[in-house]
This record gives structure tokens, sequence and C-alpha cells, in this order.
């Protein structure tokens, strides 16, 4: 499989022999228990080296290599492995940039890709300067330092963090076109360790009518939004470190609010105050944002938790299938709810499924990695994947979505991913289902959102 | 607590008040259990905000912050938690840089920080080009392409590499002062993703004397070590991707061995042959080097497993407590063997002990993270952890260890690690036991290793 612009120099083709290897769903699917029993599944056509070893004559074994680093980078030759940034022009520092999902594999994501999201710009904050705020309906209101933050007991969480708005291309009425990662890559998964927010609440005391808390960012935005006090005793952190090393300015540096689960605009960056109220604050991001106006015509507020969702990262759009024969397919699942309790997949456009293997651990809130053997027939055929959490909620199809939320949804969107190969192994985005357009209209959606 | 050059400018104590709260280990270390169960155990001094909330006035929300970035970057802020170089002044390719594990909370490594330790530098290596031999006592030798070896069906694991010499500094007669991740940082946490060894030693086929597997890395040291057959088929990946993204160059891009639990050396990077064999090959770095001279003059080899151990990562040397009172003592415990089952800690020298909190989730051959409150009273304590893994496997006293393998040892060092705290909260390394020096003898451990 490759890339359009970086074709394959050697064509192999991995092809099961294994007579126990059977497809289970009538669709080039393998069994992944059978697989996974018999390792020697796969021959390769890789070259044979009957010719002989190499020499010892390759370039870089020939002189010394590079000497150590303070902080190391990727090769150069990883060079395109990047966030792809989409700002607003006027306003550089307003918009996203995605995680290049279909560059990866495993399930965290390096600090360097984490998607970003950001309303105006990344402030370059001064650790020492920075002060956090707990006030509004506490018995003692406290201003912290982050050195006297870091003197507080710490945890970890392993988990997602998710834009409400990801994926809302598939809103569109025509299937949008882009790399899994540009389409979908609003999301990344990360060891978060900080501060218990209880603690800090119990420090502080809440009043009786104590219910919500307002967080507010350092950022020249001053991103505000409200959270349940409730969620934030629950699970919340302080992060101030993001996979082992201290956040990323872009990630909140010198410390956010982690939310678990819930959506990423939640999650508050470069967190200055939070006020403890009776009331949510009605801000901009959780009224004229980050909400969904239903088919009714009233719209819902306050849809913090991410639903259940997966998606086929391997192959997926822009890849190209170079000859029939063995592929692993694979993908990443997630929930907000919890864990993922199955991942089917299927190669016939959502007719049959067959079960993925799940890498373990399989944690709650966190990237689930899932892969299942497939055998291509060279004929074209239409790839899925549909994710079950362990709340027992089942990834929607896309008809399905639409028939609940309407045609003004742009948030929370998590139906199954349909990518359709052609016999030329090429990989397009596709809609299967009955909402795949009638008539060419012309669609509000395909213009460009204001952020 | 702060470091020595960076002075803390408003000291704040935290002082657990909770009645129910009392040392368990009648040395200051808190139960775990109760204090995890009343979150309102501390109360800080830090400010009061009863003067009111800053206006919005910190300079970075006056104007419009940072683009967003293609590939992100630490905080200026951070710029010194870096790998500490220590190489050969002749042969700078050759050494070692050290994880700042001081710098660092959680239990994955950021690519950026990962250990290294190489011995001609780190080749830069041409994807496209690069091939990997398996041949020998094989049915069907084959040569690999980088591109070949992606379409083969991957797994992940979430693992400590751990250098074989790491933390040898112990072996020395006096304590040596030194930050944590200098003395104890040649080891790493990541999630490895790659093809399982399994599936390619099937697809070559082994004949029947085949035992043991010689494996070469493609650096211009030309690294080559022995490997029994039995380990690459159970749990060995070649790993092609570090926390998510491809291999980092000084990790092996762009394939290295994964050998879980064993020795660093034995994870060969830049891995191009793989030669099947009925014997250990007897190479320099598992004859001259990597093999441990005993009491009995003897020379035990291939000592491939690490064993059981743990350090505190706070508090730990350079570090100031800055007043009596409050204090987390959070460290890193792993092994080899497989899961940590348990960590204690002492705040008198080893006399007595209290259990910790172990992160969740605790994975096999992982960092797990430990954690316990603790009340200093302002007087000179030793801090010190110990693990014993799910083998039952216990971390020994320096005396012990010293007792076992007697004065010659290089390798394998898994004491427990001594902390002392003197009256004004300065931290620095001892030795608490029978080993410590009875006279300030010459010691020829004080000199530079010959790498």
């Amino acid at each position: 499989m490759s890339k359009p612009e970086n074709p394959r120099e050697e064509p192999i083709s991995l092809t099961p022999d294994n007579t126990d290897l059977r497809p289970v769903a009538g669709n080039g699917l393998l069994d992944r228990r059978l697989f996974l029993r018999h390792g020697a599944a796969v021959t390769a056509a890789a070259s044979p080296a009957a010719a002989g070893l190499a020499a010892t004559n390759e370039p870089w074994m020939r002189r010394p290599g590079r000497e150590f680093s303070n902080y190391g980078e990727p090769s150069p030759h990883e060079k395109g492995v990047i966030r792809w940034v989409s700002a607003n022009a006027s306003a550089p520092g307003n918009g996203i940039s995605w995680c290049p999902l279909q560059d990866l594999d495993g399930t965290i994501t390096p600090n360097g890709l984490h998607y970003e999201r950001h309303h105006n710009g990344v402030p370059e904050i001064d650790p020492a300067q920075h002060k956090l705020v707990l006030h509004g309906l506490v018995e003692r209101p406290l201003k912290f330092s982050i050195e006297s933050l870091l003197r507080y007991p710490r945890e970890s969480r392993l988990c997602v963090i998710e834009c409400g708005g990801n994926s809302n291309a598939g809103w569109r009425r025509r299937p949008v076109q882009t790399a899994v990662g540009y389409f979908h890559g609003l999301v990344s998964c990360s060891e978060w360790t900080g501060v218990p927010l209880k603690l800090l609440l119990d420090e502080v005391g809440l009043q009786a009518s104590a219910r919500w808390a307002i967080a507010e960012g350092a950022d020249a935005f001053g991103m505000t939004t409200s959270l349940p006090l409730e969620k934030l005793g629950k699970d919340c952190l302080l992060a101030l470190f993001q996979n082992g090393e201290r956040i990323r300015p872009e990630q909140g540096y010198p410390v956010r609010l982690l939310v678990p689960g819930w959506e990423g605009v939640l999650n508050v960056k470069w967190l200055r105050t939070l006020k403890i109220t009776d009331r949510p604050v009605m801000s901009r991001n959780e009224t004229s944002r980050y909400t969904e106006l239903q088919p009714s015509g009233k719209a819902r507020m306050f849809t913090f938790e991410m639903g259940v969702k997966s998606v086929i990262t391997t192959p997926s759009f822009g890849m190209q299938l170079n000859a029939s024969g063995f592929y692993e397919i694979s993908g990443l699942a997630w929930s907000g709810r919890g864990r993922i309790a199955r991942v089917e997949v299927s190669a016939d456009g959502g007719e049959t499924w067959a079960e993925a293997a799940l890498n373990e651990p399989v944690l709650p809130r966190c990237f689930t990695r899932f892969r299942i053997p497939w055998r291509w027939d060279g004929q074209p055929v239409v790839l899925q994947s549909r994710a079950t959490d362990e709340s027992g909620a089942l990834q929607p199809t896309r008809a399905a979505l639409v028939a609940e939320r309407g045609r003004h949804g742009y948030f929370h969107y998590n139906a199954i991913v349909s990518w359709a190969v052609d016999e030329q192994g090429f990989i397009q985005h596709t809609y299967v289902d009955a909402d795949a357009p009638k008539r060419d209209v012309e669609d509000p959606f395909d213009a460009d959102w204001d952020f």
C-alpha cells in the first residue's frame, strides 16, 4: 500500500495460504483468532536473499554517525508527517491543526503532533508569572502559583481529547475527499499528569449553592466555558505534564484543565481562573458554538460527552493497494463513555461484519487500536468499521445519525466511515447509505466555516 | 521543593490536618488509603485570593498568540529539560545521553528525551535503501524492504528499554552525587509498534538445528549481539513506530529489534541482518562487555533479563524541601520479569516501610508510577523505595547486592537508592547500609569507563 505520490518500487503480495484460514464474513475478512494462532499464515514474496548478504557497504556504515542530541527530532525522511494547519486568513491564530492519523500507528499521539484548536493563538506564558485563582461560591478563595500546584499530589490519566467539531465534514452532502487525519484528526491520545481537581475543591471549600465552575484561559481570546462541579470533582485534573514532559505551549502550558471523555473545548488551556457558581455562564462557546440545532428547531446545549467512534486509518483515503492479496486493516476506536467493548469491520459496505482484534491494554476513554487481516481479491469493495463501547452504545450509520440529528448538525459527528477501494486499488471516501445525495444540490455546509 | 539554582519565592506549607491521617510507619509516611479517601487532607497556604481576581492584564492576554505549528516543541521555559550527554571526547559518537527522570512525571517518555546509547553515532539512513535480511539456518532466506515490512500485521507493546549498564555508578564505593536521571536515566518507556518477529520466522522457516539469532545493526559500529530464538518468537517485534510516530533516528530508524524486558543492547537499532544459527556468535558486546565477573573469578554471560528496580524521582538529589510539612513522594518502578506487584517507601533509612499507591494501569515491563504522601518534620531523614514484581522478586539492599555480586560488578545494578534529606531540606545521595566505605580508599570504579 502506498500514497499515490510515492509509488512502491517493488510490489509484493502477501497471500494467506493456510488452509485453516477461511474468510468469516464472505468478503475476504479473515478470522483473527485463526490468524493469530497460525502465525505462519502469510508468505512474503519479498526478495529471496539467496543471492547472499549485502556486504557492509551501506554508505552510513562507512563513516561515524551523527552525535548525541539534547532533544531529539524525527528523521528528515518523515518531514511530511505534520499537523496540517487550517486557520483564518485574517486572524491566523484562529483555526485548527490536524493530527496526521494516516501516518501514525499504536495509540499514543506524540506531543509534536497533538491536534490544535486555538481561538487567538498560543500565548507565550512565563510560568513564574502565571497564577490560577479559585473563587466564587467557596469558603476560602485561593491563588496558586505553578510552583505551589506542583506541591500537590498528582495522578495520571491516559485519555483522548477530541474536539466537539471533529469529523464534521461528514455532515456535508457529498463525501469530502481528504486524508483520514485531515478529516477525523481533531483527536489525540496522551498520558496527562496533574493535580486531581477534587483536592483543590476540598481545599477552597464549596458553598451549599455551588453547582457549576466557569473555567477561563489566559489566551488573548479569554476562552470561557461552564462545567458541572460533579464532573470536576469526579475525574478532572489540572494537567501539568503530557506524555511525561511538561505540557506543550499549544496544549495549555503551564496548566490546562483535563476533562476526560468530554468535548475538547472544555479542557480549557492556559487555565487562569475557576469561578464556582450556581449556574452556567452562557458564554459564546456554549451558546453560539458547541450547541446543536435539532430538527425541531430547538438547540441542544451542554452536550459534553463524546460518543463512541471508530475509523480505519490503514488503508484509507489517498493510499493505493498495489496488488490483490493480504492486507492488515487497522484503525482507531474510542468513546467518551469508557472502554471500547468491540470493533467490527466490514469489507462489503456493511452487509456482513467480522470482529477485529483489540490491542491490549484497552483503557477507558483512550484510543484502542484494532486490527484484522484481509485478503483483497482485486474487486471494488467498501471498507467500514463500527465500534461498540462498554455502555453498549453502537456507532451509528450515517443515515441513522442524519435521521436523528437532521441537516443542521455540526458537532458530535460519529457515524461509520466508508472507504471505497476501486479495481486499481485507489481508496476514496464514500457514502453507502440512504443519505447519499439524490441530486447534485448546492450544500451550505460546503462553505468554509466561520471559526 | 525546588532546585538550588532556582529558589522558590513564595514558600508554602501544605500540612495534613485531617485527624484521620496518622503516620503508618512512624516516620511521617501517611496511609495512602486514608489520604485518597479524604481528598481534603491538605490545606494550602497559597495566597488567599481575597484581594480579588487579577484583571485580564497578563501581557499574553493583550496580544494574539503564536500561530499554529506543523510539529510542536516544548516551551522555551523548559529548555533545561534535556538529555545530558556523556560521550567519548575523541569519538563523540560513542557514549550515552541520559533521560532527565528528575524533570518528568507519568510513565511515558517523550520521544525527544528517550535515552541514547550509541557506539559510533546515529546513522542517517534512507529508508528506501535500507534492507533487512533473514538468513542462516532457514528454509527460505528473505530480504525485506521497509515498505514490505509495513505490509505485515503489527502489534504494539508499551514497555521499558533499559541499558544493562544503567545505574552502574551505584557500584562505586562513595555515593555519586548527581541528578536521578543522570544516574538512573538509561531507561525509558514507550509504546513500540511493529511486526511480531514470530511471523517472519515462520515465513523464512527454521531448520531443525536453529537455536539462536545474530542481530546486526547498520551503524558504523556494526553492533552485533546474539539472542535465543525462543525469546524472539515469543514477544519480540521489529519496531517501526515509537509513541505513535515512526521511530526516531537515534532509536533505530527505520527499524529496530524490540526485546521486551531484556538488556537494552539486545534491542538492536538500525537492524540490517538476523542470521539464524545453532549457537551465539560471541561478539564484543556479549564477551568483553555486558558480562559480569563474579567473586569466584568466573564471568556470567547472557544475563539478558533486567531485574526489579525502583527509584524515588521526587524529591531527589539536587532538590530542596523549603519548609516542613506535606510532600508527595513519587517515583518509578519497573521489572523485566513482568508487572510491579508492590512498592514500599521508607522515610527512616529502611527501618520501617509503607506501601505506596501505584498509578493505573500497571502493565508488564513498563514504568509504574508510585506515589505516597509524606509529612516532613524538618529533621534529617533518609528516603528509600523498594519494589517487588509479580514473580515475587524484591529489590535488594545495596549491601545484599554487593555481597552477592562482589566488587567487580558493572551491569545490572538494581539496589535500593537512598536519598538523605538534611535539616535545611537539601537532598543528597547516600549509602545507609554495611557497604558504606570504612576508609577513604581510592576506588578504581571512580575512573571514567572506557566505552
